[in-house]
């Protein structure tokens, strides 16, 4: 048996979420089903990160363990042809040592991408968060540094599944704006159930002017989630990147392109 | 009866094009019927461009005449309450002078969106055309030069309605690239039935190598339409604005924007 790993895109808004559950379609299914009527083995598929119903993923990156010879490229273009609308394979490779997707991940980084336009758009409702109100990006970037470093990001998780710990390390949150997007583009260490999209709710307050960066620094201090913004919604949210100590997916798409010629990206 | 000017987004895979026909749902139909719910009066919506089925709008521009004697910022905003997801009225004024959607515009700006990925990305297959073949940027850039200028189109257009000329200026088409989307904008003076999905399919032929720059120039003398590239598909084309003598929608939104505040853009 080798261990294979799997780097998947897919649009959140057709699953009930990553994590395979009796009566409702999940990524993980849709995965597992198409392995099994391609090679035939009846394989578990383990992901990095349990992404939500409705949240989408550029980069989640799966593993699995694999009897069959075929080889990673064919592999994944056979996977590719038997998987399902709305979810893609963006790259595959047998791994050289023991890889685990979830307990060997060192980070992620999520980005949740919201329309900042006056009236709703007309399409991509499911791919974005809508917001109407002014925002004061300063005053977002000034919360933001507030939640940079290692926290107790207790005020910044619904309840779920309990933890031993609630102390995690965001390195990073960046905001970038365009004429009709934000984007807030969060990386750490690992994340609590819901704290990116609590983080991008908390953000938006801070923007409408109803938190201060000071009063960001208190609702940590608290962990007190009633006192952090909203969930945003989880159709705003992508799961971008999942990183680990060994770089992984360094192949075909990595190299160089010749110059002038535009070459299809993952 | 005060003339009235709007401009239109809207998600083409929800219509069957701009124009009303029976037994088909058109987004002329959506605006009409929004009006009319929203005033009473029975009113003829006039778009500058008759979208066909799929194609998008970011600023289709239509006018229509009205006794209603609501302001131009609340019937913008009713407008929008009363018309059904999938087309926005972004902006909305009465007109001092007298003015036709259609016979007034000197000019149309198009973009056609290409996802260039190795696979189906997983997500908006409806709002872009994909294509997984390497495209050679400068082969298309050379001969997207060979259409701007003032020809004969003939071998742009597919059989529509007989026209006296078939004659039109093309100003600049310009391709963006970036690592997943390449950008075709084509502006002109006006065009032909299909023109611009005809000169999106041409180009990207030109891309793959089956077509050089003197073919373009050779297809456009012969006026050859079985020269010329396939029509690329509905999904990747948006009429991005519509161009008058006079300025329009210059108001509100149009100003400078206070530091540090991001407001909600169109």
């Amino acid at each position: 048996m080798r261990t294979v790993r799997v780097k998947l895109a897919y649009d959140g808004s057709r699953f009930f979420g990553w994590q395979r559950q009796e009566g409702f379609h999940s990524v993980q299914e849709a995965v597992e089903d198409a392995l099994v009527s391609l090679t035939g083995e009846s394989v578990t598929v383990h992901g990095a990160g349990r992404t939500d119903t409705g949240v989408h993923a550029f980069g989640q990156v799966a593993h699995f363990h694999l009897a069959s010879g075929l080889e990673d490229e064919q592999l994944l273009r056979a996977l590719n042809a038997h998987l399902e609308p709305g979810v893609v394979a963006l790259a595959l490779e047998t791994c050289r040592e023991p890889f685990h997707a979830q307990y060997d991940a060192r980070g992620k980084r999520y980005v949740y991408v919201v329309a900042t336009t006056r009236f709703r758009p007309p399409s991509g409702g499911e791919t974005f968060h809508w917001v109407h109100d002014p925002l004061d990006l300063e005053a977002m970037r000034a919360a933001a540094a507030r939640l940079v470093g290692e926290h107790d990001f207790s005020a910044f998780s619904n309840a779920g599944s309990p933890r031993r710990s609630n102390v995690r390390t965001v390195r990073s949150v960046h905001l970038w704006a365009r004429r009709r997007r934000l984007a807030i583009a969060v990386e750490g260490s690992g994340f609590l159930y819901n704290m990116v999209r609590t983080i991008a709710g908390t953000l938006l307050d801070a923007g409408r002017g109803k938190l201060t960066a000071d009063d960001v620094s208190a609702v940590l201090a608290a962990r007190d989630r009633k006192r952090a913004g909203p969930t945003a919604p989880a159709c705003g949210l992508y799961l971008l990147s999942v990183q680990y100590a060994t770089p992984c997916f360094r192949g075909e798409w990595g190299g160089p392109r010749p110059a002038g010629v535009f070459r299809p990206s993952e």
